[in-house]
């Protein structure tokens, strides 16, 4: 491992890919921006595949598709785009316009030494996944998601509340039967939630937690946390929803920045890289700091930074 | 060889790929069309590369660029297509508005059993060369293409002569620094000319000058054809531009149809398929018949039923 291939890649290099999948409004920008933010603009590459629509709005409509169902897609086109960036090659590609719902000049993108790749199907196939050195699945309550989806649509795209329900409504059987079933692909699962006790003060930004598959090598925090509810970060062997045993981390919105430093510092010396830990993660949309979200994005680093320090 | 293999491709299967190389105005089209409505549009996928523009066409006339500019395009991107297209594999092509000079949804193009591929560059790099069978580069006289482009662009594109005029001045550099040097490349040089002797009545179709280099296999036609000048259909050993020696084909515009027929029916019997000779072959952009462009056409069908036949 040399020092030049840490900081950047090589043309034609294979880069370090993550999947940050999961429903619309799930908060994936979110945590993807952070973590780019933090790795840097001339080491990353951020890239929503959600733009490989076979129809424009018109067509989708007049068919009675929703962009949520595979038909609705060039599916095949998204895994060979992913096969290409994840052999270093670049893509062109397709730019689907929210605004107009129809398409825009294609994007030319070359993959630098990360590519942090969101949207709603990077999960799907079996082909997509195998692209990804770590895949991520946002997976808020859909009562949390649902009002995080209407908040950012009627504030940044112009929808009515009652239109945006209306189209939540509508993509429902589609949610279920092709976006939700990714959650079980994923090496991790990231739930933000308000805390169950109720007893946070108004203002406490949303527990997290991570489930953490042994489908990766997580870093070994049991010297730091201890099984046990109740403290402000706590990691428990639970059953998932399918019954299999996972590791969840859970990091409450009360987790003080002392204690949330101490367990990122753990996380960023176990990937070795001895670099400084970036600053500025656990922003989120409105700007408020989330220490669960900071804690949650030096998890998906810490992933990062141990694929490229181990290859 | 099954009839299963001659008949389709099987899903990933290499298709049989040939490129037609030359100037805007060339006749590029004119050659392909007739080609590939005799294979069929079921065995058949036509593609124009002409569209992988890195700018839209203000941009363009902002930074002073012509679309001949390779800098202008997205060259690695057309050749990733045409690798995969060789490979079988499925392509989302950008697509160019003329109308508008911006960007239009993209296609979803699936190799058939035969791919041509017609545009400005498919012959400008190795790696975009290697992915042929069978390279053409169409190479009229220059005052003839200025001829055809000014026909075509101000009857079909809404353009005034002076304004074709214009515009073939500006890329007249680059058309010389970029395009011309193709010629090359190919496999055969197709040379479409009014006659030299200027005895042929008016009407008469152009005549056709095939070049045909020993980079593919030709059909042996000495048995049919000896050299001499002044025949309807004679076949000369020259020295090329280069001073390279080729062979010459050449088809007058005199040459009658059955003589055209014999030598027709020579190429296809070598090609070794059996079938029918395909109908409909020499039809001008304005409908006439050409005997010297039918002849063309069955040339390249010699050499594209050829490699499936001798794969």
């Amino acid at each position: 491992m040399t020092a030049a291939r840490a900081a950047g890649a090589a043309i034609g290099a294979r880069p370090v890919m993550l999947a940050v999948g999961g429903d619309s409004g799930s908060g994936k920008t979110t945590l993807a921006r952070g973590l780019a933010e933090a790795i840097g603009p001339h080491r990353c590459t951020s890239i929503c595949v959600d733009d490989y629509h076979r129809y424009d709005r018109a067509q989708r409509s007049a068919l009675g598709l929703t962009a949520l169902s595979p038909d609705a897609n060039h599916l095949d086109i998204m895994e060979q785009h992913l096969q290409l960036l994840a052999i270093g090659q670049p893509i062109l590609k397709p730019v689907y316009d929210h605004r107009t719902g129809t398409f825009a000049r294609p994007e030319y993108l070359r993959p630098r030494r990360f590519v942090i790749v969101e949207g709603l199907f990077p999960l799907f196939s079996k082909l997509s996944r195998a692209c990804f050195d770590v895949t991520v699945f946002a997976d808020p309550p859909e009562e949390l998601r649902h009002r995080w989806k209407i908040r950012r649509d009627t504030t940044g795209r112009g929808y009515t509340e009652a239109e945006v329900r209306r189209e939540l409504a509508r993509r429902e059987p589609e949610s279920a039967a092709y976006i939700r079933p990714q959650r079980r692909f994923a090496d991790i699962v990231v739930r933000f939630a308000p805390a169950l006790d109720g007893f946070d003060p108004p203002g406490t930004p949303s527990t997290a937690e991570l489930l953490l598959r042994p489908t990766v090598q997580h870093p070994s925090l049991t010297h730091l946390l201890t099984d046990g509810a109740g403290a402000a970060l706590d990691l428990n062997v639970i059953r998932d929803d399918d019954g299999t045993p996972v590791d969840c981390l859970r990091v409450s919105g009360r987790a003080g920045a002392a204690q949330a430093r101490l367990l990122a510092r753990a996380l960023w010396d176990s990937a070795g890289c001895g670099r400084e830990i970036p600053r500025g993660l656990g922003r989120l949309a409105d700007g408020a700091h989330s220490e669960p979200l900071a804690i949650t994005q030096e998890m998906l680093l810490f992933h990062l930074m141990q694929e490229v320090y181990q290859r």
